[in-house]
């Protein structure tokens, strides 16, 4: 089986017991996180093979980040250990009108502060049939820009399929930067994924009748964002996320993909959060187990969101579930009924 | 006060922390449940005199076992040490869309594997007036169904009014043999307690109007199959749980009762669950209850359904309501306002 | 900046973990609480000089509490230490139909029974501008209603602001006799804060068309109250916060403003709970902020119900929100998006 | 088989995690715990049927505290529910040259304020063949001290053997108060437990070369304690242990039985201490097995000795151990090897 | 690099919270343990190539193992999938007089009733340099034993290195059992690890001067043991650990090796325990990995021991130092200074 | 009161539970804490009024830090907020063999980013009769070492006694460079706080008759480096803690003080640790408060030994004791004996 490629950062997150918040803990619990660690996993759990590729500080964190992917069968033997520190992020879960709240402590950490000399991706891709990663990458630093675009052209050499999140942080880069280093990356890309905010934030292409901040949305806004995105970077497939953000308990739900110029559109789900971060990741993550599965669009898009769906109520940022209770849910059975 | 006799088994429970799921779970609470265990805890917390029998291994998990039931005041004094071991079950709390989870780990367990030689039913009702038993017991091993009918035997000759939950459990035993099994054992019940899916998987007594996996209850399709149980098998009662599982976090609870040719149904309650395992038990044990003490039907059934929509609230099996609780339910205070 | 002196009891409060009832636990979270020190932990928390004033027992439990309010910033230096012990609360968080529950052990602690001679007013008051109790304090022994009928006094000669929230607690005295001792104290208050209970049930005065067990508010029926709670004591403001009680997980909240012969009515938010416990206090806290501040009415009511609903998404007593998360909430952010 | 009636007060006990002093701790372990509770626990362990009189609280703590009795299988039919308070006492865990630390907040507990008439001694002394109290009882306040008296007069009318643990705490009584009391209830008690600072500071008994404080203990210069304590009140039998407190870590343990003006002297051990509190406790309660069961006095010496080294390797107040436990170590098996 | 390849039974680890004796625990922690599997991990974190082979049942417990396993880099793609259920087994931590207490529930585990069909020997040695059991194993079931013998034999023929640690349970076979089947075994095995009991239980062999029970260990008497294991059944290297059980908390372990006819003793340490159990496994696989990478016999034992001691400061059965703290201890430095 | 000045950084400290290492773990406890931090702390519990400055970033971390350090009394209006992140450190307790373990992840902290500009030190020293820092915070930055000179400059010109604990830390910088940059902070510093290793690491000046990998300490061997450590850098006063590392579970403790060309010898302790990390800062803490009130010499080293004594049996930084506990070791009483 050909393996897919992700490329980022792993990151310790620490979360409060509970609804607890960052300011009230004294407990806090370790896992491991980063958007494409998440799709590397997501797709090792769904039997898909995976690797990681990444630089880790060779201390216990760094060792314990490495192993917690080994655990869930992912390849890690293209991680390369070094430099200082293992970023990390704190989360507190929100609940009703109080949101999610995440502090970043990434910066200078070993992946962030990498050089080019530190992956020789023709080795890397050896096996592989696809590359991913997100727009969090070439946030941390202009060296990883260019190390993200190093990988893109060696990618597209050996003829991998290249996906990419767009996954905007404010907190890690400023909207015109973003725009300007994505720009530079898109022409590599061939599967691109953005969620209800992103393609307005990085490329300015906007959604309309949407206002995210009052927790609607509407597909029908996010079609012609779809478009333009495969238009203007010549993309063949776009997927974009909608969330409709009831509060910070219970959100909504869908996806919808555009290829070969037509849409599809999932069924929205009414989510009671467990924990919503990853959530993004998860879709991306069965969506590219779709594509390499060679699932039909509509299929492959019902298939990312029941995921993606599920994923939210599952604690940290890794997915558990299985294409079993996937295509449950795809089938339909959203019941939660005990099975004994 | 005549005693309430409970025979089944008592398994050891383990839940990881919170909504984690089994196979993440570090850290796992030890509860002890099964289903008649649960009916006698709950009538003893209601203040009736029960006690259960069942077989523990003579280890440090079957004395826990044996002192978590003694704790609430249900008499173990005709509890058998011996075999091998304890049986467990392990049980993840599902969430929206994602269900809850249970792995059984019962075989071979000392109950399971006790000979009826272990229990002498002419001793262990004496100063009892009613038995109890579930379907799960003679699923556990075709030993069990013969003790069981050895203890209906027992009951009956001396004048116990019995009851069954009928209590389906697929990973038990298949549908064709649970229903001959049963069918061989009801004659000798009064009151037989159904879900909404028992009547139907044991016996083919289907009610219209329902696909629960869609998570909708119609009380009035279950009315029909109240009456045909107590015209096949001769009940003088019949209560049919109704569960509208409109997702892992919440659910519609109701229950009919038929009794006297009439028919009793309760108020539909939605419940935002705390834990949903042991819900039909505490309406067992809330019904034996209302029966003993001579409730009328509508007032049995009403307390029944009530009583197990708190247990609803609480974690682990066994009910920690009081009457007092029950009732201000039953009164139509479901406002959850604080008293202080 | 002048500083609000907060008066009373802060005891220790014990929660099982998660929902666990108070009679299933075996370890317990200890955090500090108590009506007039809540609020000195809000005023504090935005940025207002507060200060709590009661009497500690001079061991490890009575020096914990008066660290953990030295912790959020409040003035702890007129805390007098002697006495016999620390009041305790035990809660247990309700969830759905099964409601919350308190069990107080304060009785004989070291501010019940405090005298006269451990409060220097005219001290306590210098750089004061504003003075808070609660009527839970005079509740708690005829001494501590004399001397805060003594503070009182003092306030009013220096000139303070005087608040009081009414806060009746049928556990710690009758209504008749909170009538008569709560008569007595309204003389000196400028400012009255109200729950939809309170004014009924110690002053008699009933809102129309409400019925608070049913979980039903109608902010119209409470404006007569706080009409009549004016005209009777002479407050120049009067609040009232809502609560409809849909269950024990979800709660509506709002809250009315008096003053100047006008009414001030807040956004009605729906909130799934956290923890309520304390939610009126981070009201009061809120609108104490607002006043000292010279919010316009409608801003001071919108921010102190915007607080208290964010309070009662955290757990414990003490609100924890910023003065920012505040002000996104009552701008019409509900949505809980992450911010990342 | 006849009862032992155990008479005195269950608290609830408050342990901060692992090494935690109290002040520093946000979770605490709630146990039930009280010195002739613990005895009529270690008593129901060892196969011996108990009994124990008490008044608790009818409220949730009550409830649990009794509960926990109950679990041990002692018999908790003669509780009477009332009063106001379960008494509390919090205790840090030393080590090294750091003491363990004990705050008591028991004073106004339901059994400090019961009444004669809450117990009917003839009633409760059916089936009993012994009655066991300690020093701590009387000293809760002058009214049980009273009703203690009741209980011995009883107990000595139905020929029950009595027995008392001298138990001194200066933090309930002053020595003088403590010596005129107990000196009036001497001549009810048959056998006399005392630790190696008792007999002093109540009777002013005092052994000769020893210094408690410097961790040395003579068992030599505690013969003549006994046998004058013997001379003094007519006990016919007199145990006292003696502690060598070489740091909070670890201690020396040892016995000496005084009966029938004979010698019996256990061996010593050296104990790495996992929790001491209710290691007197546990002694008292395996010597009372031992006697009841007609052990000859050096291996009633030995038993209770060994007993009660073992239970200060097991956490909080009650002892875990079984008989076949206590008999290994009293064969010399100190080793700690794992059985497997 | 070859693989050591190591057969037998992971099992699910219960350890109640602390020193808390099983019977008393609420919460248990899950970890994974046995002793082949502690081997095979204690190999790959000292960076030696190891293959863990075992029959796992397909649900979230077997999965959990087997995920565990590969956390730590052994290679698990020879696992079979199938059968009923997870072998578990529950620790109490002992203290000073008070053993450790392990119960076993691994009756009927899925290797347990594995069949021969199961493994397919010479797909699994392939890349094999070594092949490790233990006496646990073929203790299992006389399937197991059967299924050990084939493994043998094809090791053997493939030229592989075999070793087998005799550990006996007596939990699982009398010794008279032992002894007949593992006599049968012992002409394939080279190399020999056995402790201080071992060769007594199983073959007769018997130390003089020593008796464990009294904690203590004589290394003289183990030397003629060792001898006579090598004369009787052709080992090339006979390694035996010596255990005195000073008490529960601390223990004095040393081990010789007898090799080329000549004796190698290593220092003897006194170890606090943390948790002693896996320490003889901790053994082996240090053993192991000095003869695998041509340690002199010397620097064989010296390795084996020190690694082995630390890992009894160290909780659960996994060791988890590497070689740098091992090369330290080994070159004297015992102090536990902190490196900062 | 005048105040005691501490300068230096503050950092989160993360923990495992109990004995588990960095790497198995995944709930860890944050403390907070810092050679100066540490030594403000224990100052502000023993009564004497302390300042801490330090500068710390505006988020949730850096606010429970400033929270933290308000907690214990200790004035934080000088601290600076800013910069970017709050350093940390994770810390695994060793046992027996196992050495603790410290991996620093305090690089870039908002402190050692600071500029000369944050602080104003006459300001600050305003009040101030002392002030302290230790060796760590000139390592952190060269921008740092400047500003240490700086506010040294400052102190010395408004009069302070200065104390610095040199406390060498090789994981922070080299000794030459360590060597270099505090010869030239010493000529500002009266008291001088050396442990066994520091002043032979930065100024070459050794003990003879020592060995600390052995775990030996001979306090003959370091009168001779008091002597010329204060003859060097004209300190008044030196003061050399000895610690003798039996093993990462005892560990021997004692000091020396020369002042006025005495010697002042203190009794040796051997400490069952719980945790030793801050021991080092407890000592200075409490030599400054015995310094400060005008304890004589011996008074004072003994004073200074058994606080820190005590320290290291209280877990995480802070030092929780109070005087009279301390008193009571310096007078003897090591026995660790309950009082109660």
């Amino acid at each position: 089986m050909s393996k897919v490629v992700c490329f980022g950062e792993i990151m310790g997150r620490f979360n409060p017991d509970g609804f607890l918040r960052i300011v009230q803990g004294s407990s806090f619990h370790l896992s491991f996180a980063g958007g494409e660690a998440n799709v590397a996993v997501a797709l090792s759990n769904f039997g898909q093979r995976s690797s990681f590729v990444t630089k880790l500080p060779d201390n216990d964190l760094g060792v314990a980040a490495m192993r917690e992917l080994r655990r869930y069968g992912v390849d890690v033997s293209d991680i390369v250990m070094g430099g200082d520190r293992l970023g990390l992020y704190f989360v507190e879960k929100g609940a009703s009108q109080r949101a999610s709240k995440v502090i970043y402590d990434r910066k200078h950490s070993a992946v962030t502060e990498s050089v080019p000399d530190d992956f020789d991706w023709d080795r890397i891709f050896k096996d592989a049939a696809w590359f991913h990663f997100t727009g969090i990458t070439p946030a941390l630093s202009d060296g990883l820009a260019e190390i993200v675009k190093d990988a893109l052209k060696a990618a597209k050499a050996k003829g991998l399929t290249v996906s990419c999140d767009i996954n905007y942080r404010a907190k890690l880069w400023p909207e015109q930067k973003a725009g300007r280093v994505m720009r530079d990356l898109m022409p590599y890309v061939d599967v691109c994924i953005s969620n209800e905010e992103d393609a307005e934030k990085v490329f300015g292409i906007r959604a309309s009748q949407s206002d995210v901040s009052k927790g609607q949305i509407s597909e029908n806004g996010y079609r012609s964002v779809a478009r333009r995105l495969a238009e203007c970077f010549g993309f063949n497939t776009v997927a974009i996320t909608l969330r409709g953000s009831l509060s910070a308990s219970d959100n909504e739900w869908a996806g919808i993909l555009y290829a070969g110029e037509n849409f599809f559109v999932s069924p929205k789900y009414t989510v009671h959060l467990v924990d919503r971060v990853g959530g993004g990741d998860s879709f991306g993550g069965a969506l590219i187990y779709g594509m390499i599965n060679g699932f039909p669009a509509q299929k492959a898009i019902d298939f990312a969101v029941a995921a993606s769906c599920l994923k939210q109520t599952i604690e940290y940022d890794f997915n558990q579930v299985t294409t079993d209770e996937v295509w449950k849910l795809v089938n339909g059975d959203a019941s939660g009924r005990v099975n004994r």
